[in-house]
């Protein structure tokens, strides 16, 4: 049936999201049999209960801009949508939202949390028969969704981790005596962001340690580990998932969790530096880059933004075919050359799951990753965006809500 | 007269020190009648004290990636050295390591600190009568030397920044409440890298607030400021200077110096994020890119990089003209279009000074910076490094010091 798409974002930012939403307003406008408008829903969910939502019309002249414009700019959210029948409220507002602007097409772009969120609408759409077909987009850095090959985002945040390193190490290698350099990055339960520090080891600038929540830390082999590297090459270079289990760290932890019930993490890089200093008396440098990892389209990965781009794209035809309750997903049929192809997955099956590194690309003594993660990730990191910089500057798209 | 050149870098690493290297190998090439071989001193000036040279020779056909690799590749150092009264061996070794090598043209690529020592050097090479030109090559990313428009590093340091900010600032317009972002960024005395992150504010995205050491800092007003701008806008971005003199920041450093007797500093962000949260109860998070800020090679000007290239050739120009005791200067000629010369200013009246941001540049309520300083800063930024990337990982130029 012809109707109206509501797009909406959701979770954490990333480099790439807002390609996604390139690819579905391209794609929404070629199909005009079955599309007529493209609504964005402000704040992702939270804009669909309040009818926050907003007409993405042909004056958007720019639109090709949000391929390097990095964070959520039509709003996120992590608003935890709760079972019908505990708040039906909201889904009534939901639905009322959705025939005031005729919506029958809805797209949710986030990760896990967001999936969830997208199938307990689906699933009450078809209770309450309201005819809608409901997609979710993947993405997230964390590249933690199952059923998927990777997750848009992640190449991107992949990318910049590992070049990070490469400048980390070849600054830290400017000085005679180097320091223990600390990197906490991202990470809650999966290691795959971490991880891709590994990447730096093509070009010989690879951290000597890697640490990700997968496997149990122990202090006192972390403290072995970091003295004898030092012993022989006067400086340590350390990558660490701040989701890693080093109980210190808690102590740093402010204790929040957010509205899915995670804890809000951040400082265990500095609970580690405490350590080294304390039983090593070694110089170290804590880098936290926070946001900075997720959102950073001055060196996100084209094969990204392209993936990104076209899972947006493939939301729309699937939808547009019938498919409603489903996440695109990306299947991959060979490294070299890197080739995939789309497919799909039932939202039920992937709602607040996690895909953890698997145990074969972490190393035996746990503190460094394999080179088989090299075959798997190399691929997701290619290529730049040589049109993202005017006047020295990001050249980003700006959006209003209008009122 | 006929001689070899030696090529030494000192102080922290830039995005384009490696760059003025070129330059100096380039041009030092094409001086056949008065250039012979060309050597680079390991971690500066320890290197000449050590006899730990080696020489550049034409099988180093990758000379070019030196534009795209960051830190000090040739290793740098932050060694005083004292007065050739104090301590006469080191300036003994010097001359002698000079005399084992025939060098006649000598180059230290560094900051106020590193001219100090080139000074020294010049001095003492003219009592004893050893020939040989001293020329001081400027680089620091902190753009704090004087006698010069503007420091190489500077420019790619605050593009860095200012892209940053862009991310940072629609990364934290995600969500409906954002957070107090508080980045912390390098600047001991002088407040121009801070002051860059004005630059985002071009495109929309600048900080809130700027806090530089050039301003006393006061506390009572900075909460009062974020309490009202996070009333308005649901979110506070602030870039700060390590370098303020917020009292509660000393709390939390290490109060280690280096030889030079500056205080090595970090941890004022974090001391600020704790006086948001104890007087506003808002979330707050903090980045600290650490050495990233000076190593950034993946988003290092265009300009920049060219004008350290272009200002590495013209101290070896200069020094076959028969110069010495200079440092080379870039002297700018207008802002539209962009254009500068260089000049020189004698060693003398640049070593151990420090140029910090004049007053006028910085609003009256302390707190940001004024719109002049866009004049001025925003021609350092332009341009890009298109060919920095090989298989999706920064392309260094890798080195090691023969024994």
């Amino acid at each position: 049936m012809k109707g109206n798409v509501l797009y909406g974002q959701s979770g954490g930012p990333s480099s790439v999201i807002n390609s996604s939403a390139l690819g579905v307003f391209l794609e929404a406008r070629r199909q005009r049999d079955k599309i007529d408008k493209i609504f964005v829903m402000k704040n992702g969910i939270v804009g669909a209960i309040k009818n926050q939502v907003c007409e993405i019309t042909s004056q958007n002249t720019d639109l090709l801009k949000l391929r390097h414009t990095s964070g959520a700019i039509f709003g996120s959210s992590r608003y935890k949508l709760d079972d019908c029948k505990i708040r039906p409220a909201e889904y009534l507002a939901i639905v009322k939202t959705l025939q005031a602007h005729n919506i029958r097409y809805f797209f949710l772009n986030g990760g896990n949390d967001s999936m969830d969120t997208c199938n307990k609408i689906n699933n009450y759409l078809q209770m309450v028969n309201y005819e809608c077909r409901v997609i979710g987009i993947p993405k997230t850095i964390d590249n933690d969704l199952v059923g998927i090959d990777h997750s848009p985002g992640y190449g991107s945040s992949a990318k910049f981790i590992a070049n990070l390193m490469i400048e980390l190490d070849l600054d830290n290698s400017s000085y005679p005596m180097g320091r223990v350099v600390i990197v906490e990055i991202m990470g809650r339960n999966a290691g795959w962001l971490a991880a891709s520090a590994k990447l730096a080891s093509i070009v010989g600038h690879g951290p000597d340690l890697i640490y990700v929540p997968e496997v149990s830390f122990d202090s006192q082999s972390f403290v072995d580990r970091v003295k004898k590297i030092y012993q022989t090459k006067n400086r340590v270079l350390i990558a660490v998932s701040e989701g890693i289990n080093y109980r210190e760290a808690c102590r740093l932890n402010i204790g929040q969790t957010d509205p899915f019930g995670h804890r809000v993490l951040g400082g265990v890089s500095y609970a580690l530096a405490s350590l080294i200093k304390e039983k090593l008396s070694l110089e170290t440098k804590v880098i936290n880059m926070g946001m900075a990892q997720r959102s950073a389209a001055r060196i996100s990965s084209l094969t990204d933004i392209r993936e990104a781009e076209m899972i947006g794209k493939e939301a729309v035809r699937q939808a547009c075919c019938g498919k409603t309750g489903k996440m695109i997903t990306i299947e991959r049929k060979s490294n070299i050359p890197y080739s995939t192809c789309f497919g799909l997955a039932d939202l039920e099956t992937v709602a607040n799951k996690e895909k953890r590194l698997p145990l074969t690309m972490i190393n035996k003594s746990g503190d460094n990753i394999n080179d088989g993660f090299i075959e798997y990730a190399l691929p997701l990191i290619q290529g730049e965006d040589q049109d993202r910089f005017d006047n020295g500057l990001l050249d980003t798209f700006n959006f209003v809500f209008s009122k």
